[in-house]
């Protein structure tokens, strides 16, 4: 049986505890977290440990904590020559302290507290330095989903600016609709099939295809009329930017 | 039974169609179209009109075409007194011909073709000049959707601002989400997932309180770590104003 140590008690961090405790052919020997107490709620303490010394040994050593402290973290463990991965999609993997073995384990999603996750169909992007860490990785990461890729570090970081794209700005998007609908006293649950909708149609159509509205159309009257409604100078900023580039992306094609 | 005639061959009009073949307590008894093979697939031509003349009496008649062509249509008509709505987001309800009785049908959907849409969650936004239309409306949009909500002009054209937010400028997020990954050699595939995880988060949690990322951590290492991946101006000009306005908005709070 596999054995895993996961570093770190953040939001990652919990959600793959969550996802291995699930696991079937492995087994999650030891939690680090520098407080106990935040990690109570998911295992019996006698797992979780806050000091580095106390490290048990195992098969990996999964660092999910925030980009910038990752440095600093695998830098205290107090192990040599072992399999250790962060879990960042930005940073590189030689970021990781040169005493062990280096590897990226990097779950492509958006995780929130309060807002459970189906591990199962995360994309589990992996990086090793040989060919034997990376199967080790393959065999760990298939135990909590099906979407396991291979991607180096270049590729890793293309994903994590495109995630931004689909994932940070177009919450921004669902946060502006919200605040038009909030200005305008219109309840913002009318807009939710429609947001389901544009997800699910990038599901099938590439996004070119499922694209609609009065920037594709070029269609001037609408869009000066959309300005003319809009009174936030923000909101405004972004509608012209947005339109200018789909309506320049079309006249590319 | 109430009787319905759509006018229109459109993505729109073809879209309603649909639900209205399949719709129970209403009869779809006409449609009118300028090219009757445009709608051969869904109906039997005899049902179908290329003649305003050859306008039947009914309950409703639903003009479903471009916001531009909407004024035209409806002064060609060849009724009086009768309710005739249009499908638009954007277009007032007065812009109707004066001649009959005014109403607005408004489904805040994207459509597209080539994808079906289950009609019983759009939501359908109605407006009228008096209560008997509007009360007629309901029933016939409650015979195709559980959501049917009563809107008026300015507020509709609020949620279709809201809409080009949430669906056309979401979509071109997802689009340059591609182009990066085709850049890079890397399936858009990986993304899905996160894409279909940030719309399900809205249902439940606020934009606000879903937002992660870079921007919203402040984080100025990742942000000009991927200002300077990207290379395409467009790509970065939009990183940089979406990235400002998340920041500002988290000050704001």
């Amino acid at each position: 049986m596999l054995k895993v140590v996961v570093i770190g008690s953040g939001n990652v961090a919990q959600h793959v505890i969550i996802a291995f405790k699930k696991a079937v052919g492995m087994e999650l020997v030891q939690v680090f977290a520098r407080d106990k107490n935040s990690l109570s709620h998911l295992l019996y303490t006698d797992v979780i440990t806050s000091d580095y010394s106390q490290l048990i040994t195992a098969d990996l050593y999964i660092i999910a904590v925030s980009d910038y402290a990752i440095v600093d973290v695998s830098s205290r463990l107090q192990l040599a020559d072992k399999l250790v991965v962060h879990t960042s999609g930005s940073v590189a993997m030689e970021a990781l302290n040169d005493k062990n073995r280096k590897g990226v384990f990097y779950p492509l999603q958006t995780f929130s507290k309060n807002k459970d996750i189906d591990f199962n169909k995360v994309p589990i992007c992996l990086e090793a330095q040989n060919t034997t860490d990376l199967e080790l990785l393959k065999k760990v990461a298939r135990t909590i989903s099906e979407n396991v890729y291979e991607i180096d570090s270049n590729q890793r970081k293309s994903l994590h600016v495109a995630a931004v794209f689909v994932s940070n700005f177009v919450n921004y998007m669902y946060q502006i609709g919200s605040e038009i609908c909030t200005q305008n006293e219109v309840p913002f649950e009318i807009l939710k099939p429609l947001i389901i909708e544009t997800a699910n149609k990038v599901m099938t159509l590439s996004p070119t295809e499922a694209q609609t509205g009065p920037a594709k159309r070029d269609d001037t009257q609408t869009i000066n009329s959309h300005l003319n409604f809009l009174s936030d100078e923000n909101q405004k900023e972004i509608y012209k930017l947005l339109t200018k580039s789909i309506i320049d992306n079309g006249k590319k094609l």
